[in-house]
Parts: C-alpha cells; structure tokens; sequence
C-alpha cells in the first residue's frame, strides 16, 4: 500500500535512512483565510523534532494554501547513525 | 490534487464541515521495533486539539505497523459553529 505516491516523485531512495513522511490536508466547507495549515506546520514540526534529531538539510517543507484546500508535505530523511536520535 | 485518495473511499463529503487529514508514514531502512509514529500520534493529536475543538466521534484515527512502513491516518470533521473553534 504506497499512500505516498505525491512523494514518490522525488524519492531517492536512500538506503541509509529511514524517512518521515508526513501529508496534512485542510479542506474548508466555506472560502475563508483559515490558517489552519499555516498554524499547525510549525508545532508539528517541533513535535518531530522533539523525537528525532535532523539537519535543516534533511527536511523538506511544502505548503499549498488553495481557497478550498491548503495541503503541508513534510519528508524528512533521518540519518542512521545511533547518536542522530533523539531519546 | 487529490493527495488524499487513502481517505476518499470513506468520505461522506458533509456540507457544513472543515476536514482536517493528517497522514504520517515512517519508512525503515532497516527492521525494527523503533516506534516513532507511535510517538507521534498522541503529540500531533494534542497539537491539533490546541487548535480546534472536536468531539471524539468526530476523529477517526488508524495506524498500520509494518516491517518496513507504519502509517497513521487522522481524519477530523470540524463543525463550522464559530464556538467550536479555538481560538
């Protein structure tokens, strides 16, 4: 079951690393500037962070604010060396 | 753009409702026990109550642990009743 296929595109397939998907959607009934999305990317992020140790490098952010949808595509590659994790 | 095809079969498509989805995937280069969307889930749930106030019925949550992929899927009906928004 491949739910990942909008990253799929891009992917390397690293051998090395394990990777960290993560797809957020916002579909709003009416047209409104809700930031949903907007206030939710950063707080995620932190969430993961919390867990695993990444580089700026290693994580890559996407957000697409549409007047029905606003979409956030986070991948992340993290490395497997013991000490890259966090506890 | 239909990122969100993994939701599609279920969904009722209510009228008078925001929809929050949050997709999360962690692909291991290697097989483990490492459980990091379990981790996650319960943070990235409370980062989202943070932000907006739904009932339980409203939140349908699913993980799959895999050798090599977990997954975890969160789909939120949000009422539009302005009182149910956090602020």
């Amino acid at each position: 079951m491949n739910i990942f296929r909008f990253f799929a595109k891009e992917s390397s397939a690293p051998a090395a690393r394990d990777r960290l998907q993560v797809l957020l959607a916002h579909e709003r009934a009416s047209v409104g500037d809700n930031d949903l999305v907007s206030k939710l990317r950063e707080e995620i992020l932190a969430v993961i962070a919390k867990h695993v140790k990444v580089g700026d490098d290693q994580v890559n952010v996407k957000m697409d604010r549409g007047d029905q949808v606003s979409t956030l595509a986070v991948d992340i590659e993290i490395p497997l060396e013991k000490d890259a994790r966090a506890a």
